[in-house]
């Protein structure tokens, strides 16, 4: 926010009131017609750029999102992308790559990836979740092990895998159905669980509820919880401790 | 209902039909003035004797239910029976005995165990749940195996009785918070588990409903749920089923 | 587990500790690229094989899938399988049989079943679901007692089935609407009744919520309760139960 | 509301128009304080005069009421009424009756019952919500029959009843737990059911929820609900339809 | 029953004792093949004949199901009967009458209407519902006064129409959103209201939740509820009401 | 309701008493068939003429109200207006404006806008709503200032509207997911704000409840809350508040 | 926030950058130890001082967080204050006053009430939240018509009292159970309701959920709603519309 | 697990094979009677010592539990310890140190504080809960920043003390009502954020339903989401966070 610059400027004269106070109010976004407001200072704020979520954007106006995005970073993601949207963009912009599992679209600038995220899945239905995760993890420069259909009805799976689990920096732990996955997991490992809900199930599932009310609830300790399939809000938090855990303090 | 001998009579004359006809339609109860209809039949039709449900029962009525139920089997068990309750009783009845863990009283006849049914609890404090389930059990003759402070955040506790639980024909599982333990042992065991859901925990726990789901919707197969905290509704299944194995089909 | 073997090569050094150590966290499943983990020791840890959840498998997989458990087995089930499913899965194996109602597919060897497992509904809208339930008690073994439409709003035809239902095992009770029929027959019989909500209804009836609740809170004794439209979970623990009651503790 | 009455007497001029518009507007009850407006006509307008709904009445108004009602009808009927307010309200009425069961307090004229209307409990727990109903049907001219404890359970203690029930013109089904019995005595007779929901039970009855959704759900035709524990409201629809019942369409 | 006859039957010898055991289980249902058990007792048993529930029957059950009915009765009437099952009904059935906006279907003997049944709607999106009701009235021979659009946001409308609904012996009021009509009628009239919540609405409406808590907790009395869009299920209680109401205690 | 007058017309004998009659129960509606009653005193009573909700409304009425508004009052708008719906009315009323984004549709006769409503969205998928309400504002006669993508997540965002926000007579705040617009401007504005929940979200999210009981519970004062996605209503209350500051109370 | 200022300040010299730092992060509230931010500018921000909320405030903070608003305004208002804690703040302040029924404590500065504002209830019970708005109305300086227990039980008492209520700028309708009151008065009047739902009420009504839904699901227009028991609330909102049309404007 | 160091053994003949299955089987806690098995190789597998959860442990063992930890770690830590417990707890260990507000009761080893951790609150009445939350990352070694009612009613309280907020690398927000704290928070930060819903609030916040969902619900990214006021499990993750933000990779 630099106030420190913009004050001197005000102080020496170089700055008018009238500009500073401007500058003060103005906001850091591109605006899309009067549509949207992206917000191009979040990388400085939050250490991450935008990332589009697709679903519910107009035709007309995300095609302009990605070019302000791409012009302004070299690279951009989004996720909930609808097959006809990634068709739409891909005529735009030829170099984006589209993931049908997960749902993610990217253009993504090469980068080392860096520190150890465990991705994991309690059964098969819960991987698309679980990509959308690890797609974000990576875009965002993040290294992942990916540990899929591995749920406590067949324990040994699980256990089997352990070490990779293990030596994770932070894992992200998505299951449906009952969703025990993050606690067993959360007693077995000295590092942050962040648990991702999946509305994987029926009946009394209640569209993930059940999975979700089983993480805020887990007995073990360590566990963190992120709404029901939200595999990108899972992939933020733990592409913040990954970072944190490789690059220390500094980060 | 020896329907054949009532209608034989019928027949023969030996029985008139207003007779049959009262028979037929009469209740093979013990009425408390208007206030109670005890259900004496209750153990030739479903093999168990009527347990006293204390909860909300009025005192002036119960020592004669218990009377009644003593008078008829020689034996009686009460459940969620206050310490206030429980004091009234032994007034009346000297030789009950009350458990405050477990908020049972009981007249228990001798008997010899039979079968084996293990009582699992994830924490200390599913314990008074578990309770009422275990004596239930030993009050309808069962042998019981307490497993108690095993629950999934700390998993090696579970697995260090495997052989135990896996040798039980039935495994009741009783679980607060989130509720995993049942799911874990439905992976591990071939016999069926009975879940109990457990009111233990707060917030997002909605008194057992959150562990009330995790059971319902378990990822592993062979798990029954009962209602929360419903320790004598799991130990009556628990004892059919451990009955079936012991006796076989001849139960 | 058969740790013993191991240590024992162990300890005459024909096995070596790297060996071991492998082996001991090796897990006894087939991979299906990293898709599915296939889990063929289920059948040894708890007395049934693995079945297919057909319900948003990818198209590229199921077969694959069907292919492991057909090789290891000589028979395989598959559930909520659309009829999409079932046509392509018919193409690989010509010899599977699919049906429409309960959303099943199998291909199953000819076995003499065993025991007495009635599944009653109350309605014709819940026979889908009962016949999940009834079709999964055959293949794995059991006898079946079907009992359909004879729900309490017309007592008498379920009381006309009565000596069908009390000769039973264990009873499976099938309900949507209001679900009262897990109750009755709860109070009718002396063998464990499975309640099983169905999502039939509408209105105040919330996708099932109203028969599961109705049956967790059974003032009837005997009564266990699985998910709602559950079919496949109601048939396995009466699977389980039915072995127990012919087998006895031998099981 | 007499229109002709009064549009004559304008017509005539023996009513002013500023009077006329006053009575247009003026409301037929009697105002204690600022604090409560009684409705005086309600017994001209809905065929039965205000009941006293005493749970959160301040104890300073709650003897004025009263004494409103005793004086212009000669009796009065209170619901919900604590015992600390029974003990107020005959220290200033001495003739009020307090039944401690229901938590009704009255002054009732003598009157000849008139009907037939079934009250009937699903345990012994739901009685003092039952005996709500049965005094304020009694309170409003009904003849009311008892049939306690008849649950489901045991299905055979209801269908002993059954001739009673079944010769009603009205029954009113109180039951709380999973609250079968509405939907059990709606396909046994021929006359409406009001279906009356407890909140007796625990865990996932959810304060009677349970009870209420299977009640609204019921497979029955002919049965209709009212709130969790309103034994009055029941009444007032039983006594409705008894008097249509006893006097036709006169009524 | 006549249980009478039977047994005088047997007394006399001209009953055996194995036919009356079979009569006294005999069910009075015709069975369409393992599907459906009609109750054909059901008119005798609760004065109203089966009505068939279109909504989830098969193709090839439902014109036998009509077929038996129309046998056994002259007449028939399906509810929440799609299009395409009307077209496939009428082709065997061309006398049939399919009414699009009520979704009923029927085949109605003449029959000289009885009695007064008002059924009104808050909105004109609730008349679907209320039709349902209104034509289900008929069908049973009541006859009724349809007054529609007269929801509480427009007070005058429902004012307008207050003497028709007063004079009616039993009211139907059907309303979506908040539901207010059912209370609003309450406080007007002196006959029973059932109120019949409709799904229409959005948002915090949840589905028609909204309208049925606010009927269930009407501060007017005179008030019962049933099931959301229960049309039906309205109707058969308010003819069961308007018959009493009609023919008196002789009903 | 011009008493006065009507009442004097009887004193004078000018009025008959069946015609005052007559009158003082006549509804100043119009009917369409039996349909629907259209309020055309709405304007007179509320301020406001009766706007047409299009959702679920049947082809066959629809122009005829459409008609009948635009002949009272020359000018017409509809809400939740579908396409066909649209496409049906233009085809009648070729001067309609139909707005896809709001799903609007209008006939408005010029008007000088009055006030000052600010609108302000947190994300783009809100703006569907707040067209609505903007929409709404405008037809009935006030100045909107539209304020879009400017929610909690970007801080600054919001910041740097505050000034057009503050000078607003009261603010719309829509938001889904979680909803904490509301919450952030009522700290920071002396006007009301209307508080309109979108069910713009996923998940736990509950399709608007999360946003709703956010705003319901903003520990911000000066805030109130309308239905989800009600845009409508949140427009009417917002042109009430609008014209009392510019009106004064001469409203 | 006066920038211009601060901004000169600096361009002139007479301000310092860091002391221009300071004053542009400083937060114009006084802090209580580490315990509470009174926020002495929120007079300044949103035209009304702050409002004590007493529930949960600690002993040993409360009598100076009065004194500290005392100090600054001359006047205090305190919310949901218990009798023990209006002891203690009275032993303090011995000018402060205690309504037990609305649980206030005040201290008012003479002043001139301005406006129309209506407080209406349903019932009785409501009255004391009603109070909580009616008093906070009045220390805000509005002038309050109260018009308690006019529900629509009994519509003629609301009717009668109908010129009272429309000549008021806003309504407040508080009611619990069915809450219908608000869509009543909706219909009636021209200016905006305030629905204030109570937790008045039993069983569904769910702790005010009831009439909660209700409100929010108006089918009258021009009506807002804010948290169940809210009566602080919907006197803030209200207090600003009253003084908007007084004001105008200018407000 | 040593899994090496035991089967070099094995082979070696130096450990019995025996032995090794018992020791593989053993689990490495102390045992409390039957009542409680303390994981003493918590610490080992988690990082963290196990912490005594009080609320519900039994007098009669609660000291032996304590005893149990302090002899193994020579400090302990209690949470959710009421004051008769923490009463009972200092007679047998008179150096534990009890904190009322946030009901802890501490024996703790002085330690070097690392790193940072934000533990904000909206409220004064969330303090409570956030003090459980700060002292437990003390007990871990944690520095802590406490900023306590600075909730997003009035920002600036929020953005004065932003420096401090930004520069943790772990921030717990906790708030109750709205919780619109941790959306606005994780707008501003670029590191995690942990939202700790509390249950302040009355009416629809459903006793913290209302943050949680708000929270799990966050447009802001970088938050994550625990149990309702489980300060502790928001300090345990946070404790792992800030050991990776300070000890890297190696921790």
């Amino acid at each position: 926010m630099d106030l420190d610059a913009l004050l001197q400027g005000v102080q020496q004269g170089s700055i008018s009131i009238d500009k500073a106070k401007a500058e003060l109010q103005s906001a850091p976004f591109a605006k899309i017609d009067e549509y949207a407001r992206i917000d191009l200072h979040r990388r400085i704020r939050t250490g991450m750029a935008e990332v589009v979520f697709c679903q519910g954007k107009e035709d007309q106006f995300l095609p302009e999102i990605f070019q302000t995005l791409i012009s302004n970073y070299g690279e951009v993601l989004g996720t909930r992308c609808s097959p006809q949207q990634a068709e739409l963009l891909q005529q735009h912009f030829p170099a984006l790559q589209y993931d049908a599992v997960s749902r993610t679209i990217a253009l993504s600038k090469p980068k080392d990836l860096i520190g150890n995220i465990a991705v994991v899945t309690a059964g098969t239905a819960d991987i698309k979740v679980a990509e959308e995760a690890a797609r974000t993890c990576e875009f965002f420069g993040g290294r992942v092990t990916r540990i899929y259909d591995a749920g406590v009805s067949g324990l040994h799976r699980l256990l089997a895998q352990l070490d990779k689990i293990q030596s994770a920096h932070v894992i992200i732990a998505a299951a449906g159905m009952e969703g025990a996955l993050a606690s067993v997991i959360g007693g077995l490992v000295c590092n942050p669980v962040i648990a991702l809900p999946t509305s994987v199930g029926y009946g009394a599932n209640f569209h993930g509820l059940s999975a979700l009310l089983t993480m805020l609830n887990s007995c073990s300790n360590g566990v963190v919880t992120v709404n029901i399939d939200n595999g990108f809000g899972a992939a933020f938090v733990a592409t913040q401790i990954n970072r944190l855990a490789v690059r220390g303090a500094a980060n």
